[in-house]
């Protein structure tokens, strides 16, 4: 774990100048005619987040052999705009009350600014992508905005079925959250100019990162370490979001517990705490966080295999970010 | 009027087969793996609308003797779908029960779906616009979805603003519309290569008829021959939206006129019927609907007069559009 840790540390520094252009362009690109835009987009993006997907972005650029950033810079900036505008909508559509350990932009403004500002910043990130000026990654990133509302509707639907089996629970996470890392690795190979098959190799390795990226996250809503990610444990659970460790549980759990379950999730706002802790409880009986967190080092290895051809040992780096979670 | 009807029917004939094919390609375009996103999209877009986007999209094409239509098609689509991505958004954003004198989308599945079907709808209309594949096209639009949302949000901040000045109305009609209208004329310029001088005259045309078109829209609000366009008479007073005819009423209005204007648009929820009664009185009693309409009237013949170079007799009918409402 402490080797883990320093390769971090590592590749943080290494990135730490792109990560410094990439933030310039990201305040520049807010800014707007309308003051309260500029102030709600300004809340969330400064509020820290992982920037994982910029991340993948500029280290796919630089595994790629890019030699001049600029466009790299801006591509990450602009997927970090976008995965911005579905926060916001995400917590109007979700009800949530906080993002990253502060209150959600909808709770301190509203509903209708969230929902308006969220739109400003996808119309920004497409400026940006634009600006880029590359047909194939503008293809590539207005595709993956489709598909992540359509995971989110999907997900939505989903609400209350708690018998799901994996494979449609995959798709969900494929579309909601996947498709956009995939979309940050391919644009950055589209950059570079790769020949087919290593931009697709990058692209799938970007596809099997964010797939472990949210499995793990989903897990973390289950456990009690959890609170460093801003998002409190249990955030799933009191929206009534159905994850992975809980249709594991459903699955392998008894009469009365499955009845517990599915009346917790399906009247999600009469939960209480201890309703939270006796489905802790539940799924560390059935060991689904295990099983969970499993499926995610599926995920990464698959994703590690991709790069086999690319040789670099920053990526191992990256991979302990999601390991070590 | 009965030429100006015939006029329209004539526009309305020309463009019936380029109108089939742009129908053709929206309907191909909603297609979704979720099928919840297909139903709530193809609900809006299905409901009829004056589709006056595409109208302005097309007839540009025609009048810049743009040969092949294919990519205006395909334009004029775009536009349609992500209009109607915003319309879905405004109304969650306004709490509209009715849209084409249908239940709105946010009524029938919830604010979440409709949030979500919105951003849907925008990524399939960059989707589209990609294909189309000109950067300068797709730069215009995303500069103008971004507009479109910081008006918007302008609009919002300006809530119980009773007296703020034209300027500052006009502002935000044209981020909020005009700005999509120019952007229709202008993708068409583009598509058909005309020369700059020409380009910016058909942008400076779709601009002036958006803000003509925004402002009748204002006016037939209340007006009570205004149902026929599918929004209730009312429907902005019952929002508490400030319109032109509203606060150029309230800046005549006597002192305790003023105090009603006011209370009714600070609290528009417990607004009555006999309120809005009250309010057409006062709007017929200063005159400004006709002084609404006469700003109307200057964006028409500003419109008009930048398309004296293209000497088409189309065009003379489109303007008819408006001026009949």
């Amino acid at each position: 774990m402490m080797d883990a840790k320093n390769d971090i540390d590592g590749l943080i520094e290494r990135l730490a100048p792109d990560m410094a252009a990439v933030n310039d362009i990201i305040l520049r690109q807010l800014k707007s005619q309308s003051l309260l835009s500029e102030k709600i987009a300004n809340h969330l993006i400064s509020s820290g987040g992982k920037r994982l997907r910029p991340v993948v972005v500029l280290a796919s650029a630089h595994l790629s052999g890019l030699k001049d950033m600029t466009a790299a810079h801006k591509m990450a900036a602009a997927i970090e705009i976008m995965h911005t505008a579905t926060l916001l909508h995400d917590d109007v559509v979700d009800e949530s009350d906080k993002r990253r350990n502060q209150p959600s932009a909808h709770i301190l403004w509203g509903n209708a600014a969230a929902i308006l500002v969220g739109d400003f910043l996808l119309g920004r990130a497409f400026e940006l992508m634009v600006e880029v000026g590359s047909l194939e990654a503008l293809r590539i990133l207005s595709a993956s905005a489709s598909i992540i509302s359509e995971g989110e509707v999907m997900q939505l639907d989903l609400k209350g079925a708690m018998s799901i089996k994996e494979a449609e629970m995959m798709k969900v996470i494929a579309a909601k959250t996947a498709s956009l890392f995939a979309a940050a690795a391919e644009t950055a190979a589209i950059l570079a100019d790769l020949p087919p098959p290593q931009r697709q190799g990058l692209r799938d390795f970007g596809f099997n990162l964010g797939m472990a990226f949210q499995l793990m996250d989903d897990a973390l809503d289950y456990d009690g370490a959890s609170s460093q990610f801003g998002k409190p444990p249990g955030t799933d659970f009191f929206e009534g979001k159905i994850t992975l460790p809980l249709i594991l549980c459903y699955r392998k759990a008894g009469p009365a517990e499955r009845t517990f379950l599915a009346e917790r999730i399906e009247n999600p706002q009469s939960s209480k705490p201890s309703d939270l802790k006796k489905t802790c409880k539940l799924i560390h009986k059935y060991d689904t966080l295990i099983s969970t967190r499993d499926f995610a080092v599926g995920y990464i290895e698959k994703a590690k295999a991709q790069l086999k051809d690319f040789n670099d040992p920053l990526w191992l780096a990256q991979f302990e970010i999601v390991g070590a979670t």
